[in-house]
């Protein structure tokens, strides 16, 4: 089942994805907290502007180098443990908004995700229960200014910038791990390309790790990492990360003014 | 001014500190919001327990080695630019509230740090007119697992377990930079101290920096670093931090079970 939150005259609401019509069948709210109780009402896909599909209240929880082709480009290997860096929920977009390249980097680039989001309180949460504390999956870019994240050393300045965490299109209730493959492109472009199977670390032993050190709160996300082939965007590009199933998260890129 | 957050008869409330007479005036509503509109009710302040003064809707921006006596201490210089990391929300707790040290850490730290408190969305805003975006100031300690520290290179999980960021016990509106100590003592010995006018990067330049990097929405916080004298604590420890003027944060520390 696919999840839309989106905006449609001039209200906010969320969604379920009805591909066959190309409707949105409304909710009364966000499933997240009240369950699928709908509207009756229905909306035109064409109609209706999508948003971020999830805001986090908390945060964003991020994974460093958990796919090897892309930890060995950036002249390393994959930790034994899980990098965890954090991203904070301002710099969350939807999609088709514009990914705003700052003045004080040169150099700002795409790192094509999945993205989990977290539908319970998760502390401590085994390998195996990880799954019953996971609400769905989405497309997450992990915009990063590769120079400043080599000058810092610290990460949260270069991956933290407003408009830094593109999120969607829709949230999938379900992903298929064994056969899912994940793209990233510009401008029509290939540049990025991975299978879900190839993560380092899984999505159920990161959501232990994590859960480990930091309470998740429902609508924290946890980017999952980036396959090889990460490279700079320039203002007037459109980035594309398509992951099988989930469809495709389209964002134009724009210099600061 | 002073304003405390507290529960009392298992309600949760903002009040005004009236230090002659030890007593909370009640205000309607959270002052950050929806100003300073008194009930009519007082509650003796021992008869409240004093909460996290804030939660942040979305971070705890930090900055590392802004006194240079602790920067030396950790074996460089402080940086040209602020260095800053997150914390996470989830890491935030009140005075009276334990530190928890993790099982994952051997050596746990405090930090004694001022914090400041935002008031309104900030978003490049200029270093002369940051102390207007300045809702007011409380006392965080920085909990750290600096084994963990050293060992992933980002701080996100050394610094962002839970419990890890006490903050209060109250805010003040204002704060004497040209004459305020801070001052970190465990089991009442005194281990850190240092003087608010040594910080390198100014509250103001900070704000600057970082609002030209993530929007900083009302109730974010921002730490401005420790001075010298950092060091481990321990189960049965009681961490106090003090800063002339804003009181003593003051937190026990226990193990996790």
């Amino acid at each position: 089942m696919k999840i839309a939150r989106f905006s449609h005259d001039d209200t906010i609401a969320f969604g379920i994805v009805d591909e066959e019509e190309h409707e949105l069948v409304v909710l009364k709210a966000d499933p997240m907290f009240a369950g699928y109780e709908p509207t009756g009402e229905r909306v035109k896909l064409t109609d209706a502007k999508l948003l971020a599909p999830v805001i986090p209240r908390s945060k964003v929880v991020a994974v460093g180098k958990n796919y090897r082709d892309h930890a060995e480009e950036m002249g390393g290997e994959a930790p034994a443990e899980p990098l965890l860096f954090l991203k904070p929920n301002t710099s969350v977009v939807g999609p088709g908004d514009a990914i705003v390249l700052p003045k004080q980097s040169e150099r700002v680039e795409h790192e094509g995700e999945l993205a989990v989001i977290i539908g319970r309180i998760a502390k401590n949460v085994s390998e195996d229960d990880a799954e019953d504390y996971i609400f769905g999956y989405t497309i997450a870019n992990d915009v990063t200014a590769r120079d400043l994240q080599q000058r810092d050393g610290q990460w949260a300045r270069a991956k933290g910038f407003d408009s830094f965490c593109p999120l969607g299109p829709v949230i999938d209730t379900h992903v298929d791990f064994e056969t899912a493959t994940i793209e990233t492109s510009v401008n029509g472009e290939r540049r990025q390309t991975g299978n879900l199977s190839d993560m380092v670390h899984s999505v159920a032993s990161i959501i232990a790790y994590a859960s480990s050190v930091f309470t998740l709160l429902p609508g924290d996300v946890i980017l999952t990492g980036t396959p090889a082939g990460v490279g700079p965007i320039a203002d007037g590009d459109t980035v594309e990360v398509d992951i099988t199933g989930l469809g495709t998260l389209s964002n134009p890129v724009r210099s600061a003014n």
